[in-house]
């Protein structure tokens, strides 16, 4: 009820802040058998990590999980995973002159008209570090994923400001080209036009959005549940979970409005004795359902809220102030929005994987 | 686990396809003693039936409805409410040659998948008849929202093709508006053109995509629930569980891809004693919980599948084979969506009403 | 959240009272592929009914089921389904002079006092008429169960009053047995003193418990979740759902109070290749998952409370009254209540079994 | 879905095992505002731990709490609240010897069934361990409990083997009275015989079983959903969660069988201007709701079933063999329920707490 939880028969329910003892993760619903350490975790976690790289927060946070329950010998047993990663950096008199002021963008006054209290250091809950035992428990649901159908996810920038990446073929991009540039474009020359823009706005202490675009291969068709519970109404509710995510859209998304039906249906053809369509414009579900196409979806991400320049707030009392969030920030929440947005994926994924296995007498 | 409800406060199991007995919707969790009778669903009902202007499908379907349970001496006793709408115009023969033939665009090959069967009289559970108890809920949400906070939620088309509105202040809209013209526009220049366009592709044996805006206001600040059930990822839900959505946006939407932080922040001020902000680019959510500003979304709608032009496809059997769906479909999904989003709407915010109770002791 | 739903993989969700249009469950989750019928359905409704006996109350209500969605062809199609049950003798007038009186171990009382009003014909919500659509989704869950593992479920009456039957096979009791007689006691020589004393009390104007035994056979080894989703906890919610039931216990019960664990520990054999104990102190369960012994559980069930004798009460206002409720009433509810919670066994079942499918890689 | 969560508006979820890093539980849904410290947590613990007297397990877990997150400033925050308990004193090399066979009484046979292999160092998921974490999340429920509307949950031993003790106002009990002697009986003459006995039977190298008795006073009339949630539904569900647990009833309980309706029925009398009963055969519930009168149930638990004895067994491979589990076992596991089951209690009375406050407009 009070929204911890996500996933009906692959679950996760997590607890944790900026500050604190640590963030933790239970998943629920991994079945037994399945080969897994704490060596499955760090690839993503280390691709989520403050610190990475020069265009993104300069926080050092080391992020290192803990499995404290449900491994056994190399292998799950089919009984809840606790992972624990503690805070380490919490340099909490970087947030201290902000206790009474209410931050533009961000969720302190939101929280303090929620339940009349927050934590004021950092963000506490609302603070993206509550994401690192997401993409822990994303990794799991990766290698459930990997295992049993030989699913692959893969997360990208897609646009920062008006650099426009041209990507013809997104099932077709490989981890290996996204993570050759810093900011996680497949697109090499638009990678480095998006490095300049940002390392731009990062010196004019100011920030910029853009747009992430996430795939994943080999996912089989008739996944998903109508009415609620679409694999497209899951995706759609898993990416607005994030931090900073204002849309999402899949396939042709927003560009429908403006197509006729003769121009949008995607025409079924026999290929390879499997049926599939031409195109794509449908993003891989047809009735909220998998399609067998390839799963296309974007999200906009909005231009990080916090600046180190003054801007203009109020203070709890409803004086008018001013701030200026003088922490490390992302000048571009994108390069790390990738690991995030997979991890969101694997999770409603592999939660409709178990599911499909009642659909049948 | 099968998808068919949502919701947990206020939480609405559905069933039904567009054949068969009818559909039925159960409503659990409304409060005691709201008044409440069959005369607060009809005005929805009817904005959505088939049938209501020229430019929507001509089937007639009289949904009515008949409030089984939860309702004593005209209110509700707290117990769970069934409302049962009979099917009625069931012109099945429409269908029959289509059984086994995959409709472009349409959920018949994915429930096949999905299933290894499926109903094929119309579209089965995938029709969007299912959505009349969907809106029948809606309207008991509407009404305890408006008793309790005064709430009130507003859609309307808000592009179709390449003609697009022109509508400064969403949060002004009235539904008075909105119903003054039959492609529900309130910009009434638009409108008429948006009319002659869905009427052009309609006699073209063709359809048309759109946008519908929708609107919800006086919602109180602090309603949602960090981090999986935000306002904001319980609303995408809703509206990505609606049929032909390909896209949700909130406030600027995709729009953030461009903008700096600097742009896009909008600036708390006080105005009459209550804390707000200048500009709404957030779309009244920030950390996915309300803000106390109005609630802004979009969704892209693709044109409809249904065509009655032949179009190529594949049998059961993976023959080629072509189609053209003789029934009579709405060549523009937009004008009948409002009165389902807005349902959506309502039953995502009356749910976090009621969980909102729960969050201080 | 407002309780009217059971169940995860195999959920259903009820409403309607005793009086009002009728009563409705939403059945989510029965796999595609399944024959189903109204035929499959009238069995235990019958066994339920009122008025089908001399020695339970002569209400006559039909008990009609009606599918209204989820079937086609003669089989499941994987979509929810729901069935209705019309409510048809309705003599109101038998109620109202009970209107302001709260009817003693009734739920008059705790209704007022949960909602601030209640519906006074009959018991509304609290009535056992909802049971009827409980029975028709077990019909349902029994049917999956066979059809999947050959699973029989089967009710009796253990106790009526200080007559208690001598069964020493649980397991080995049949339908036929069961059936043989209008109390349902497959000890004969007892079912005559049991049916001799229930019409004594009728006579005497009074009521008188019992103890109901129900027993599952061929349920496979492993099933039910630790830890808060054990076989046992479900079962036991399951018939503590049922009205009247005051107690619920397992293998020997109670009786391990006064047994030493040498005594107590049912030893593991092989017998015919597989694992089996000797005895079934344990009841089918352990660790609170099945073990493939039968599961043999006692419900207790209290006298009815409706008296058409004279009682001592208070009205809504508080002031000292007597009540008579003069309607028709069962005598002991033991006869009625095997059907009732046989199909809450089978629904807990049918959803454990489709739980275990997601437990292994 | 796999059954590691527990609870609606209040909700627990744990993960952990007897051997591995610990156990953690994720409190979902305490109320922003609630003073909380380790200190609130520590009593009950202490209560529940190993190695407190000469009657219990002589193996030392010390069962330190750490909170993790959702506390800040000593008060709740509203958001989720994670709780470790590591595990200390884990001799593995005391289960070495019994990997390959099934202890009788416990779940080593039936978690094989289910995942197809098992945690074999202790009880893994199935021991008694995993409470530590259930008590600490009751300890938050009670100190909400007592805040909100000032309830008090006490248990006690009411019975073990044949001993049984004289209490004939369970609401009068204290929690002094309690905790006067070492087996947890308020009837000081009883309790020394019941020490004796499990005396007795630990020289014996056996075990013994007995009852448990839990009162709750003070609930408010009116709590527990109608149909599947009532109160009385919750309450048996939990306690049946329990390890050893094989009974439950409420007020009169089995004893109903015998009693005739006038005898059964509680009388509404108004005592001080509020509407009560004379007698408590109901045991505090009426249609599953509280009336007002105190909670009163009894837990039937069976006697250890680790003893040290040989006793006969199968191994995984199905062959005969004999087993004595080495280890240091409760001889009854009666004075160390008292905690474990006033926790369930208190975390389902905190659940409907939360959920009462929905259910008028």
């Amino acid at each position: 009820m009070a929204g911890n939880s996500f996933g009906q028969a692959f679950r996760i329910t997590t607890a944790g802040e900026s500050h604190g003892g640590g963030n933790v993760v239970i998943i629920d619903g991994v079945p037994a058998g399945l080969p897994l350490s704490v060596d499955d975790l760090l690839p993503d976690l280390d691709r989520r990590r403050p610190g990475q790289s020069k265009i993104v927060t300069q926080r050092q946070e080391a992020d290192t999980p803990e499995i404290l329950s449900g491994v056994f010998d190399g292998q799950t047993t089919g009984t809840s995973i606790a992972i624990l990663i503690r805070n380490q950096d919490q340099r909490s008199k970087d947030y201290s002159n902000i206790m009474n002021k209410y931050r533009p963008g961000h969720a302190d006054y939101t929280f303090d008209a929620k339940y009349g209290t927050r934590d004021y250091r950092g963000g506490g809950r609302s603070s993206a570090r509550e994401t690192n035992v997401r993409v822990a428990a994303g990794a799991v649901a990766k290698k459930l994923l990997a295992e049993l159908h030989d699913i692959s996810i893969i997360g990208y920038v897609k646009q920062v400001g008006n650099i426009i990446a041209d990507i013809p073929h997104p099932e077709a991009v490989t981890m290996e080209q996204v993570e050759s540039n810093i900011v996680r474009c497949p697109d090499p020359v638009k990678a480095e036009q998006m490095i300049a823009l940002i390392d731009e706005v990062r010196k004019d202490q100011d920030s910029i959005g853009g747009v992430s675009e996430l795939v994943a291969t080999n996912v089989p068709a008739g996944w998903g549940e109508p009415v609620f519970d679409k694999l497209k109404a899951d995706l759609g509710k898993a990416m607005f979970t994030l931090p900073a995510v204002l849309g999402v859209e899949y396939g042709v998304g927003f560009g429908c409005a403006t197509m006729r039906g003769t121009e949008n249906n995607d025409i079924f053809r026999v290929k390879n004795d499997s049926i599939t369509t031409d195109t794509n414009h449908h993003g891989g579900m047809l009735g909220g359902i998998s399609s067998g196409m390839p799963i296309v979806l974007r999200c906009a991400i909005k231009p990080t809220s916090s600046l180190s320049r003054e801007q203009d707030t109020v203070t709890r009392d409803g004086e008018q102030t001013t701030i200026a969030t003088k922490g490390r920030h992302d000048p571009c929440l994108l390069p790390r929005f990738a690991p995030m947005g997979e991890a969101m994926i694997a999770i409603v994924l592999a939660d409709h994987a178990l599911r499909q296995r009642a659909a049948r007498v």
